[in-house]
């Protein structure tokens, strides 16, 4: 079968590495997918179309590998698509299960949007500065759950815990937060070897959208002094393909300039970058389900713009006391946001913490979300040549 | 081989699990000890004196199974060890390589000691109240790095970071921290579905001694308002032996009174236990070792009077909000200090904020710990009949 080239952001320039299984399969695929369409990877591995190493379950198979072999990988599997693919290696991605992309080993996620930083900073500690008077000196991060990261389509089952002294039950203040994630791959580092920060792309294979969901009434409660914990554990989802750095070679960049202050050398590097990546997050509720609409777009914003801090930078201080890398961390940015209205990744920011509800299409109004409720995270390269996988999350009670 | 019972706690009614490799082996192998003597019971699950499942490199093959099955496998291990045990299953401790004894799924350090909190707040918070408002309401915790837990005799390097506002190097102020770990198994659980706390017995195996190493300076500047990162995530040691819960029955004791305020319904067990451990920390410096002194004890703290939050009630508050559990997932009970001098689980807490330095047997002060200098973690039942294995560290500077 002939994959012609698409336009929709998934064409032969893109190539994002997934895992399915697929029909009639008992074990999932490395795949990638051209439109639509699902290419099992792995079973061109076996048949010898591509290096024999790729016949394997998930993209744990690249990230065990050095970062040249996932340029080999890439140009391997660039030829099989762009010539007669065999029929039984194609599937309609309607017609697969796409799962966790990865096995998930440490996840940190990040704190890199200084809108997103002021906005919050201004909502939960109203008289203090808004910026943490330590945010320009370091990428901020903590440690999440790895084990409660998810896939998209995943649903996400509200929360409950303590909102307040004497006050436990289910979350009211169900919030959702738009980040990109950052997938390690290469062998292990070792302990008190900090990776420079112009190594990024021996370290990174790939991006996919994230979807921090958080429970801000239990985070409120909670996070003094040690940072969220039960506020972000439930889940984290993420996108089912994750798009190769090599992809947006064309997307990068400067990064922001940072002066005041500079900030310290290990996190300056010499051909550091953004992603200049627009991003939005979609709101559908039941009833818009039920009128045939549209999942509504709430808010956009561009990751270029919205992050203060690189990916380069997130990765080079994480390491910068000595910790090691694995394959299969995952970094998140942080939820990005720009100054100005509908331009925030979290309904926190955009209701104003509750007290300016979204209108939506049918009429109904939102401040954080509701039984039902789908948030959907959607990001396209600004020149539409690459488009990432959503993340979709559906929020459910608990049982 | 006859393996006489010991009177050194790790006697026959302790069997604690480990992972060790064994002389001329090639792969590692799950074992226990009694006395100074390993007992290689994957060679005896291959020669059918126990569980043919026991066959496995580390403690992960219990961690998989249900608790059933960890009661089982003791009662098996401990009918081999009580008889004539093949010479070619027994080995001197000396003579094996002790290895991480499971592998690492999540990490979630917990703040339980009163004690230490107030300590700590007073020290770094000097014009709050001492106490986080909200300590007495949930037992606080953060996840830290899975993928820098190491195995006792790990050499730990010093952190380099951001010490202060243009001021980046090696951390001056190094720290230990005394805790208790907790180490999960059994299928892993339902999201949205969390572990009511009197199930804690179907989900942790046992415990083990845990160094939560601390670089103070890196923490103090960076853990506003996300909590502890750099300043922990370089590593984090653990024992080499996991003792089995089922060896601590006797060391139960009543968990301490909970009225002010009396905490939610799901912190709330009908038969919670704190563990009556008496544990000490111990300092050794080159000069010491040069002179044959062993590590002087700096401090002793018992882990029943010292934490406030019991096990159960950090496994079940995790859950809480619906995330999972899964097999090897590591709790750490956070230092655990007692009110009084010479009895905090931590340098820090020790020495006054690095104020007030500690005398040693040669003579020589220290405040937070000097390249060289090692730590010792140990632990016993107040009755003396089971010793927790130790955890050492020694510092070294980065490469």
């Amino acid at each position: 079968v002939r994959l012609d080239d698409t336009d929709d952001g998934f064409g032969h320039a893109h190539l994002p590495w997934g895992s399915c299984l697929l029909p009639g399969a008992d074990a999932p695929a490395l795949c990638t997918r051209v439109g639509d369409r699902v290419v099992d990877v792995a079973g061109a591995a076996r048949a010898g179309l591509v290096p024999a190493w790729l016949a394997g379950p998930s993209v744990d198979v690249l990230l065990a590998r050095r970062a040249a072999d996932w340029g080999s990988a890439r140009v391997a599997v660039h030829q099989l698509v762009v010539g007669d693919v065999p029929d039984r290696l194609v599937h309609d991605l309607a017609d697969v299960v796409e799962l966790l992309p990865f096995t998930v080993a440490d996840y940190v996620d990040f704190y890199a949007s200084e809108a997103h930083a002021t906005n919050v900073g201004r909502l939960f500690r109203p008289d203090d500065d808004p910026l943490p008077a330590h945010w320009k000196h370091l990428p901020m991060g903590y440690h999440g759950r790895s084990g409660t990261v998810v896939v998209s389509s995943t649903d996400v089952v509200r929360p409950h815990g303590i909102r307040g002294a004497d006050d436990v039950g289910p979350s009211e203040r169900l919030d959702v937060e738009l980040e990109l994630g950052w997938v390690v791959g290469g062998p292990p580092t070792r302990l008190g070897r900090p990776v420079p920060i112009d190594a990024v792309e021996d370290h990174v294979l790939g991006v996919l959208l994230l979807d921090d969901w958080s429970a801000r009434d239990l985070q409120a409660f909670e996070y003094r002094p040690l940072g969220p914990f039960l506020g972000k554990s439930f889940a984290t989802s993420v996108a089912a393909w994750v798009t190769p750095m090599e992809a947006l070679q064309d997307a990068r960049v400067a990064p922001p300039a940072q002066r005041d202050p500079v900030p310290p050398d290990h996190l300056q590097g010499v051909a550091d970058f953004g992603l200049d990546l627009d991003l939005e997050l979609a709101l559908s509720t039941p009833r818009m389900r039920a009128q045939g609409l549209h999942p509504h777009v709430v808010s956009r914003a561009n990751a270029g713009r919205g992050l203060y801090w690189t990916i380069a930078q997130q990765l080079a201080h994480l390491t910068s006391n000595g910790a090691t890398l694995r394959p299969g961390d995952l970094g998140g940015t942080g939820t990005i946001s720009e100054v100005g209205e509908a331009s925030a990744g979290s309904l926190l920011e955009l209701s104003h913490d509750g007290s300016v509800p979204l209108e939506l299409p049918t009429g109904e109004r939102r401040t954080f979300l509701e039984d039902g409720d789908e948030a959907v995270l959607r990001g396209r390269s600004t020149d539409g040549s690459v488009t990432l996988a959503p993340v979709v999350g559906r929020v459910a009670p608990r049982a």
